[in-house]
């Protein structure tokens, strides 16, 4: 039976004094030589339900047998999450600056040809140690820099800052409306199987702003630069999204199902003790590139027609815009169908759009993971 | 087989110059004694549904054989509807003042005194003609003002100036999660068992500021004041909100039903020729003021466990309020209940509340509608 | 020299499970039947000089003879404060459910012929303190709802109490672009002479959802019910609204300014021993009912033209409207005027309106106060 | 005397059915080989002061022998400038995606290469004729995407095809708080003498996301692609972004001083017939790279003490920080220095902030432009 610390990290102040914090739970496993994770939820405010998971997750660990440490941080963006605007969490984006939160992480890879050079005396364990260590003081310097730092990336810095600490980041983010979906770096392909999540995006070697891209971009880039060096070092960091369906939901039962996968993917990883079975599902996968977004042709009203997760032929229709303004006119309704077969992931959430609205997000050019 | 016209309202002016306009629909019905309806949908930004439903009606109305004339407004809110916030619509209340669009309409009754006493000689149709003028005139001299009135003041008086016009009165709305229910004036009970809508709050003779009680309030106003002085006058206008489910949700089938029960509706009141059976469900009702919101008694992310539309007894439980920040402590987790039996109706659109946020309304003091 | 107690309130819970508190800041007077005083600021999220003022003035206060209790409330609103909305504060309404935040006062008056027959028996004073009692006896009853109260609503009745405690009630907003003004009860005219307020606005024996309503009203009821009964009584609280210039300004310098206005009314009061001279300075007043607002009678871009407190004849332009969707037509600029004498108080603080945006808001019939 | 077409283009649709359109104002001049002019204002909501100047050079130009072809857009963002949120304009950043609306825009330099080596063999005027059929083709091309492009890349890519079309871009903003500052390509720093504006920064060849760039970048990066071969082939395309002073704000007067330095530039490029002398005045230029972000490095209220446009020596306080919830405590209020001489060009609009916020922006490492 495993026992956790609590910890507060403050993040920021807000404009009464009031300071942002956030709820840190540490599991600290037998085994200094195992992998450490770090697990954070909700860093979008409507993207409630990975603080469900890491409930039921603190639950199941307490049980367990833990070789590695494991750090947890619901609630990770206080800002975010206690933005309302109506009866819905204006939570995507910083309400002053527009910045999307999960794009105000730094890519903090060195010039590597430098470093490596500088390094490449070590021995591995060490280089990687050093390596480690380089993440951590960028994030240090960003923070203190004399000019300040926004508010968002002060907050992503700092979640980052736990991050580049682990050997293992998850981070638990949902769709609009939206089945489970992954976002799997291209390496760690193996590990897709492994969660209770059917749609896997495989994320190329590229740094966008995101979490996971964060954790593992630096330790990729370095792999590669190694492997040109002729040195054989895999990516020594594995980092995942995980999209556990709708936002604006909380549900205790489902995330039973996702506490189950992750315990899967941890066992395999050594991090837990002991063995659990991957949930069997038909898993689909496709490239990033091959993720693509269908923007509505038209402004109007949408009857979304296509269900997340389900295979769509081409020609099926995906929507159907209704124009009351034009009733009476050929285009009082219209359907809006793709001409290849898709796996829709995800719609938008509410049901009237702008033409150019983000409609869907589908897998284009899908295989099977199998 | 009936035709419609369309025309084009101006409502107001954006700051651009660009012209905030309704489309406007209207049957002209064969007998000029049947009564004229008013239908509107959609003045709630995300209340998108009820287009659906004038959508349906329209085809429907269009191989009938009409009465009365019927004026459809669907997309009433220009301003509302195009008002995004995120991915939601923030089209629940003027985004400059905070007033609710549903809020604006006006009480024109008259100082019924001094009105009765000029107008008793009158016949009685001749008297209720120059009511109907009294609250038109009404509405053009506060347009009218040479102070000018606020934007969603324009907006109300433009619809209140439709509906005046007419005898029936329907406003189209949503909850926000919610099942479908009607608020009925208590004179009209006889109509809540045609619509196709399972529970009714029966509303007194009091004025809030909603397009219903604009429509029905200075009428019943009149009744009650005439019967007062001996004369029985039943109020000479319905009106109607029909709550057709929830917001953000376009629905084309189901908005089939709610057309069938408003044709059986609007049957039954001869404004369409012959005669439809109102559907068999159990209906429920309550007096509005045993309408009662539930608020969160402490902030936290929510698990909503009761499902509108059906009865809850005493002592089970509405939502579960999850709280990550005390992991480890009894008020991990909470079971919110009430110690009565309600009828839950709706509840809050988002899964994570402030202390206070309305989180249910119930109905209380139920009784089955026969 | 007089020294000040810290005390913190809680006033809400975030959905994080962050408390919204309060500073709140007490002076204790030598004199216990001396006046005790509440003064609030920023409960407009985006009124923040008022928390400047408070500042000079316990600077001040720290030097003076404290007779009377003083209690400050700077940062009235956290959650109002902190509600950004792109480079503005939105803090005028709650971002869920658009109540102005200044409108969620009661009006806990009880019925006054039951509770008047039932102390009348009382001493004068032990009148005085059971009606007080009552009002803060209903505040709790309020909150201790078993159905729960909103979040501003709990706000607002967390002040309350506190203010319903106090003889005298200072409430420090600000306007959007604006002058200096006062809301003063009409009973209390000549403490107007002692702000170093220019514009001074009559408020009637009404209630309308504001603090300075909601502390004077009960009493002013009080006052006539008891004049009708024939006992004089004249009203026991004093309650002002003072609006400090424009939002979004802090400014210790004139700070210091309305610091000096408050002081020399205390000290009339008797709550602050010594005397201060009010300010020289010409004030002007009108009832509350010929405080007008002006609606823009057009969408468009809007250069102000009337400077906020500077008296403006008949026909002199307010404001132009650009419409730069009309270069080259006639209405491609209006003057926009009034056709009687107002002073202009306070203005719009965007430069781009809708049609009914409201523009100016004027005192009419105004009078010197002398 | 010039006179001027009207056009109106539309550049998306509402979720009711409406146009997003735009009023274009168009004079032809006279001479065929005269630079042909793109103005455009109001992308950012708020930023109203450039329909203004707009409105006063149309004056203008009525009067003027105009050689080449001019076309102006106020107004050029309908979503961005209805969109208000309370008192203020939301308007600058996409209120569904959070994106800036002036980052919106795209890069569409050809892959030089292999573009130059097709076209090589053409006369100059021929390359340069083929290289803005290349941008035009390309904007059409993205328009035109079966997966549909947002509403955001639709405005700016309509607003593009204009700009590509013409040898001069003036793109007309404000700051939030601001002095009058313009952004310059550093190849063009001899224009920044004409305009009427005191602070210059020194744009690189670089790409960013914003109107100015995209007009000037690909130009700019074919010249140096064209020098790295040998041929010398300087920048064929000007384009800068004005900010002229605040947001929120519409002011004839001051328009008419913005007018006459675009004029003043206009002729020395030989766009209008004769001389118009630049205003004399002190104008200060640094790099883009110098000119910084001061984020506050706490949250509190601000009082701003730097005068946008005042040079301020290292160590005098740019602002102060009141803390309410201090008060009593050391840290109640703080004053903020830089170490380094500045010159202030902007601040922040609101005078409360979270830690974080941009407080100010200043240019460092000045020089005066001679």
């Amino acid at each position: 039976m495993s026992r956790w610390q609590k910890f507060t990290v403050k993040v920021g102040e807000l404009a009464t004094g009031h300071e942002l914090t956030l709820p840190v739970f540490r599991f600290e496993g037998r085994d200094p030589a195992a992998p450490s994770v770090y697990i954070q939820a909700n860093v979008h405010g409507a993207e409630v339900q990975g603080n469900a998971v890491i409930f039921q997750l603190m639950k199941r660990l307490e049980q367990l047998d833990l070789l590695g440490r494991i750090t947890l941080v619901p609630l990770a963006n206080p800002l975010g999450i206690n933005q309302k605007s109506g009866e819905f969490t204006l939570g995507r984006f910083d309400p002053i600056t527009g910045v999307n939160w999960n794009r105000e992480y730094q890519d903090l890879t060195p010039e590597l040809p430098q470093w490596f050079d500088a390094h490449r005396h070590l021995e591995p364990a060490a280089m990687l140690q050093a390596y480690r260590q380089h993440l951590l003081a960028q994030c240090e310097r960003q923070l203190a820099s004399p000019w300040g730092v926004t508010t968002g990336r002060r907050l992503a810095l700092s979640l980052q800052a736990m991050a580049h600490r682990a050997d293992i980041v998850l981070d638990l983010h949902t769709g609009p409306k939206s089945c489970k979906h992954l976002y799997c770096p291209g390496y760690a392909k193996d590990a897709a199987r492994l969660f209770a999540i059917p749609c896997v995006l495989l994320m190329p070697n590229e740094f966008g702003g995101a979490m996971d891209e964060a954790a593992f971009y630096p330790w990729w880039q370095l792999a590669q630069y190694a492997s040109n060096q002729g040195m054989d070092m895999p990516p020594a960091v594995e980092a995942f999204t995980l999209e556990l369906g709708s936002q604006e939901r909380i549900d205790l039962q489902d995330a039973q199902q996702d506490c189950d996968g992750i315990l899967a993917y941890l066992t395999s990883r050594c991090v837990v003790n002991g063995s659990m079975a991957a949930k069997t599902m038909t898993r689909y996968a496709c490239e990033l590139r091959d993720y693509r977004k269908y923007h509505s042709p038209v402004g109007g009203l949408v009857e979304y027609l296509a269900t997340p997760g389900h295979p769509l032929p081409a020609g099926e229709p995906l929507a159907r815009i209704l124009r009351p303004d034009r009733f009476g006119h050929q285009d009082e309704q219209r359907l809006l169908c793709l001409d290849e077969d898709v796996i829709p992931v995800l719609h938008f959430a509410s049901a009237s759009v702008y033409q150019g609205t983000e409609l869907y997000k589908v897998m284009t050019r899908v295989t099977q993971l199998t």
